[in-house]
Formats: C-alpha cells, structure tokens, sequence
C-alpha cells in the first residue's frame, strides 16, 4: 500500500475567524477539501475540473471524517497543511496534518468514495477508482 | 411596473461574525441571495430547485449590486429581511433592507440576470423571463 | 447523566451547495456549530452573546469532531437536525443527527471544552463549567 | 493624492463554485476582503493581526461597496486580484479588479472606515487615520 503526500501553505484570514479572534473550526475542512484537491491536481497534473471531465466521475464525497483540535490559530498565521492519501477500491483515505512554526494545531482524517452518475436513475453511486488514476499515484 | 415583496427573519450566528464580534460582511450577501431565493419560492410556490428543473435555465447570476452598512449586527441577532423584486425582459431588480429591532441595518440592490444554457455551446447565456414566472409574480 | 435535547428545521440553501448540487460538507459543521447555540440557548434562556457576558467565558472551542455522512441533500431541504449534549466536569459531549422527511443523513459528535481566559498571560483555558450552567440543563 | 496598489493570485476552490459550477458570489467579498487586508501587510509590513495591537484600532468596516460582475469563474481557475486604496481622513476607498487570464470578471470598490472603540461607552467608531499609517503608504 503506497501513500502519495502533498504539502501546502495557507494563510488563515480576518474572515475565517470568530468574536474570539480564533478560526472557526468548519474553516478547517474548507481547508482540508482543497487541500485534497491539491494532491490529486499534483499527482495527476490536472485540476480537479479537468479530472471531473476526463473520468465522467461526480467527485469524491466524504463517507466519514474525524478531526483533533490541538491548538488554535489566528487571521494572519500562514499555516502548514501535510496531506496523504491512502487508496482503496473504491474509496480512500486522506490523513491532514495542519501546524504552525512546526507545532502540530490539528489533525483531520477523511474517508472519501470515488463515485459516477448512474445513467439509468441519474443518482450518485460509488464506483472502483480508475487503474489510470492509481497508477498516478503509483498505486 | 409591479413589485413584489416578501420578508423573513434571519439569526446572525456565532460563526458569521469576526474577531470584533460583528458579522463578517460577505455573510451578509449570503443572507440576501437566500432571501432572493425565499422571495421567488413564495412567488412561485417553488422552491429553487424545482425551478430549475421546470423552466430549464441555470439560475439568475449577479450582474452588479450595491450595498450600504449603516449600523453592525452581532451573533444572537435576530434580523428582518424586507426584499422587493420589479422586472424587466431578462434582467431583474432586487432590493433588500436589513433592519433590527426596526433600525435599519444594511440595504443592498442586485441586478440579476436570468439565465439558460446555450444548447450549441454549453455556454449560460441571459434569456427573458418566462411570462409563466412574470404572471405568478402579478408582473 | 442527563442528557439535554434539542431539535431545529434549517434550511440548505443554494450557495451551500457544490458543482454537483450536493451540499458541500464544511456546512454541516457551520449547521452544528448553530446547533450547538440553540441548546445552549433553548437550556439557559440566554442568547451565546449573553452567556459570554454573564458567565465571563470565552466559548466552547472543539477538542474533536466525528461525522458519518450517510445521504446527501441539496438546496431546498428543510432538514431537522436533532442535538443531544451530556456533561463532564470541564467539558461536554454533543450528539447531532441531522435527517430529512425521516431519514438519516449526517451523525456528527462533538467534543467541547468550557473555556475562559487566563487573567495573567491572555491565553484561553479549560475550566470548570459553572454550576449554574449545569443546573439550567438539570445535569 | 496618492493610489498605493497590490496584486495576489488566488485559487477558485470547489466549495466555492455552486451548483452550477460557477463561483457563489459572496465569495468575491471574502476575496476583496484578504486583498485589502493584503494591501495593508504589504505597505506596513505588518499583519492585521499586529496592526490592530499597534494601533489600538478595531478594523476598518466597510460602509459602502459596488461590485460589476462580468464573467463568471470556476473551480481551478487561478485569478489575479489587483487591489488599489487611495486615502481620506478617517475613511479610505479601495477598488479590486479580478481577472483571469487577462479579461477582467470582477470590478469591486468598497468605502472602509478607520475605527477604534469608544473608551467611554464601549462602542465602535470612526477615527481620523493615523499619520503612521498614512506615511507607509506615502499618501
């Protein structure tokens, strides 16, 4: 089982903060959602808009996600966000790691299922990830 | 030129303010697109999504808008939302006053675009209103 | 061990939604976090703006978070979201059940800590919650 | 009268796309709002965070903004955000103009006010701008 890990930086906003002057926690998983599409567009080399074209998929949904809140952060800190990404058949696992001056602030996992549209009812139903996505990832 | 109005009442919540403790101001363009929204379900006595799918167009995107705050709100507000809307042949009007306790908040006006998929392209492209929606809104 | 609950209607709007017309997850959370108010809320008959002042606390930051995401919704659901919370010393357990017309869609749980500032260095800490407080909720 | 002016790419993310699969708008406010706080760190050299201890100030609200909307974005797309703030005395107006690949999207101006906290009743309001400030920017 092989992990393919990015990192990125992201600099917590004014606007992402609450009446106490920390982020409001749902900001995190807006963060770890683009931090997801992050690694695919790496991996692949292509953005998250051209995937949805190429591989007539619907995305890849949350199944579950868990999170630890370590220490808080605050407008103006330009945090680190370390992802990996661990592949199933049809669904993955992607673990974030997001500190601050290397002192870890929160710990977010995700359980996401590559899914399609089914034709006959129009509905959103789980599918295997494609072997040219895995192999991307060397998978 | 008829108007039509509708009015709802919104709490500003804790997640919706910033580190002064007063609502984070793009909320509150939030709160107006909502309310544009509740206008036309009250209207058409349907909601968004059954719209779209009825009259085959993909919504009615901002062309311009305007906005004037005059007094904060604070998370535990429970504000009033007064939105008129008046027609024209593809495009529409819509203002909206904020107000509490009767003091008025913030007003803002949108010009809006109804719209529908360019079949030859897929690009959206405007289209004017049907009269199906005009007569329900007494236009 | 009491438990306390509550249970609120909200509506998912359209800017809640993603390209593919589901709700884009983040919003649950900011949807839990309200929820959390209202109990809160509902227990005390104080607005969380209120709480601040007479409890001189500083909210009730996420140690943890867990969700299932079970089903999809989209913009236009009116979804009841049922919120459960039982206490410890300095911290509580909050259990939410989000469902639509009867069915399941989201669990999420919580874990959150009664915090204040420390007078000497400025920092947020845990503390006790307030007797008071517990009384309220019959715990 | 001096125009002090900045520049900054930012990633269209997928929560921020709706479900036609164009950007929800509110987040443009959210955009222009980082850019001003962006503008402002560059002239300092300060963080907001940091300009608020020094100054003893509680942001600058806006009262007014305007925005046109020309062409839509989406998720992937990587726009640039020119920002530019020309001084008055305790308010100041900023104008943004987003682009993507050289065609302008988004025309957006706002009227900021300089504001501290009223000493004696607690509450917010305007205040001439600092001539510290007003130097770094050479207006």
């Amino acid at each position: 089982m092989t992990t393919f890990t990015n990192s990125r930086i992201v600099r917590i906003e004014w606007g992402d903060c609450d009446p106490v002057g920390i982020i409001f926690y749902p900001r995190y998983f807006e963060i770890f959602d683009a931090s997801t599409s992050a690694l695919f567009e790496r991996a692949l080399g292509l953005k998250k808009i051209e995937l949805l074209k190429i591989f007539d998929f619907t995305g890849f949904p949350l199944a579950r996600t868990r999170a630890r809140f370590l220490k808080p952060t605050r407008f103006g800190d330009d945090v680190t966000v370390d992802t990996a990404v661990t592949f199933g058949r049809s669904s993955f696992a992607v673990e974030h790691r997001l500190s601050l001056k290397g002192e870890l602030c929160v710990e977010g996992s995700e359980t996401r299922v590559w899914t399609v549209r089914d034709p006959a009812t129009g509905d959103i139903k789980s599918h295997p990830i494609p072997e040219a996505v895995l192999e991307k990832f060397g998978a």
